[in-house]
């Protein structure tokens, strides 16, 4: 297990951006604000609860201005995520991703201490080991069963005869809790009228999964859904108990690519210095490379291709059609996008820039601090440390 | 500064590879062992000594082991790394990447203890912000002026005006030690000849570009080239005072698609395990994201698509055409590349795989650790922390 500290750091001394060491990531404090309220006031509309992924931000401190309260509930990738914030309080955790068997001991640590863990299982012999640990033990581990509403990734086809027979293995000692799936297809349909669809979709499924369970005589109380672009462009959410979303506190470019938020609203940046030039080629050096703004390219696949990210001022404002069209470890060149009929700004060596991310998560997981910007879009206000690891 | 503890542990008690929580990193030292003599020796027969960039393993037991002397000399990617090995006794050190001129003074800190530190230009406001921080400070910065063989990334072209300039900007206070160039270019051209044609042009622009210096009246004594790809395949370097390559101590599925290495060279992979399957799809979903992996998709370009990496048993063995065709945070999907003509094999949920990254630099940077695999091929006899940052 790795920790880093969870202790924020409040700056008392003024530090102003343009002192900052760079590579390093700035998180615009009243941007995120914006991004939470946006939702949890939609969530509200719709009267659904949120139960936010923590697996963005991987910090206590982005965690308080998100939860629903000091305890959770929250949703994380990693047995570490749970762990660190079940030290700080947190006590209602789902962990979505499918639980290996050799990671029950680990989940049950955490249940032994009074945090109220949920894992995650999409076949027989998963439910099977879940359902012996919990007889072993004399527990009962509660469980949800993903459920796959778009053919992406993981779970069970809501109509599949795979579901009654995963809940009859788990019934064997482990505690059906419920469903859940993510609409992780919905990152490739652009526009709020496929959104709309997939946010259908995915609570269509969810909604199939739990009927055909309590017709089968299994109580499954939770039905979760969650993406950040359905949960902002579901149109109803009748029967659904749980929101889950993650990347919606700071967005980013794949986000702003679909439509689920503009370009201003991204709170997250890398702050980079201009370190050099090819002039004949019309390239502009800097010191952000892959290790400061991830190997993501999500935004190749969309119909604006942001290379490695897009490139603003020291303020945040985006320099016209200035992204990073390759990058290397502590290198990347930023140039006009192709097609792009603009002049290149002129940024002499020294010059600091702040780069938008194209995938929020991936960027910010090679960090391990934010840089919080205050409200004067000039002053770093606070340190907030971020784990990484398992 | 982020800093890791620098202490190896070597395990007394025998932990065995599949005791350990996956996902993480596990390191064959007898490979690696084999990789850095086969390097050592060519270098040798050539006669020129290598400078070891320690950018990909971040690690002070890995640089023993690859180092000529504990004090260097060596190539660093960042002032951390630089910090970082200069506290662990390392006293000759290139920082290769452009300055820029705010971090001028972090770089004169590790020289005022002793740390023999050369830093980098290519452009004449540089020159002339290292040159007058030198005058300020009554020191004399040692510099190397960057040479652009292929039209990679940085450098000046050898035979341009502005090299001279650069030399002229530097001699107002600064020591100008010579040129460096890297072939990054030579990742893009598999097979022996187009690398010894790499090699070449690499080889002859560092030449050029000190032999016009030199017909200029400035002393240019370091003839830097490197990269892992030229380094193994260059003809002659005559003229060449020093070879800088990183990844060869490790090496990665994209130096196996250019024929630097056999798939058996590669010393690193993500320890995982299978945690689900779509039978319906013949996918494996293993722990291994792209949290585990990184994004890096550098078999992308390459005649044999990788995916995000090739999957192999525990003993390290791949499983022909399984590739992890999609990574999310902490899920991947491994199956069949496309137009495999062989079977999944069965692998139950519960099953440790190990997976051969792309690209060892992005694959280790997302990780604290290396759990160091002893020559009976199944037990791990060390940790060695590696650390993160700038």
């Amino acid at each position: 297990m790795e920790t880093a500290s969870m202790n924020a750091i409040d700056l008392v001394s003024s530090v102003q951006i343009d002192a900052l060491a760079t590579p390093c990531l700035v998180l615009d404090e009243a941007k995120m604000t914006r991004n939470i309220a946006r939702l949890q006031a939609r969530l509200a509309g719709l009267g659904v609860p949120l139960r936010p992924h923590l697996k963005t931000s991987k910090s206590i401190d982005v965690a308080r201005r998100v939860m629903p309260t000091a305890a959770g509930p929250i949703t994380v990738s990693t047995l570490l995520e749970a762990e660190q914030f079940a030290e700080c309080g947190v006590t209602d955790i789902l962990y979505a991703v499918g639980i290996a068997p050799s990671k029950l001991q680990r989940a049950q640590n955490l249940r032994d201490r009074g945090v109220d863990l949920t894992v995650v299982v999409d076949g027989i012999d998963q439910a099977e080991a879940v359902a012996a640990f919990s007889r072993d033990r004399g527990v009962a581990m509660p469980v949800l069963i993903e459920i796959d509403c778009d053919g992406h990734r993981s779970g069970v086809r809501p109509e599949s005869e795979l579901l009654t027979q995963i809940a009859l293995a788990l019934g064997a000692g482990a505690e059906l809790r419920g469903v859940f799936t993510h609409a992780g297809g919905s990152y490739d349909r652009p526009g709020p009228l496929a959104i709309v669809a997939a946010a259908d979709q995915e609570r269509d499924a969810v909604l199939l999964a739990s009927e055909r369970l309590r017709q089968a005589g299994f109580a499954a109380p939770i039905v979760g859904v969650g993406s950040t672009p359905t949960a902002h462009f579901c149109s109803s959410l009748s029967g659904v108990t749980e929101v889950r979303a993650g990347v919606f506190v700071f967005f980013d470019l794949v986000m702003a690519g679909l439509g689920v938020c503009t370009i201003d609203d991204i709170a997250l940046s890398t702050l980079a210095t201009v370190i050099g030039h090819q002039d004949e080629r019309n390239w502009i050096i800097t010191d952000a490379g892959w290790m400061a703004m991830s190997r993501d390219r999500g935004t190749a696949r969309q119909s604006i291709d942001q290379g490695y990210g897009l490139v603003c001022d020291i303020a945040g404002r985006p320099y016209p059609d200035l992204i990073l069209s390759e990058a290397n470890q502590e290198h990347s060149i930023a140039r006009l996008r192709p097609g792009a009929n603009g002049r290149l700004p002129h940024l002499p060596v020294g010059t600091i820039v702040r780069i938008l991310p194209n995938h929020a998560c991936a960027t910010a997981a090679q960090h391990s601090k934010y840089h919080v910007l205050g409200s004067d879009g000039t002053t770093i206000k606070a340190i907030w440390p971020r784990f990484a690891g398992w």
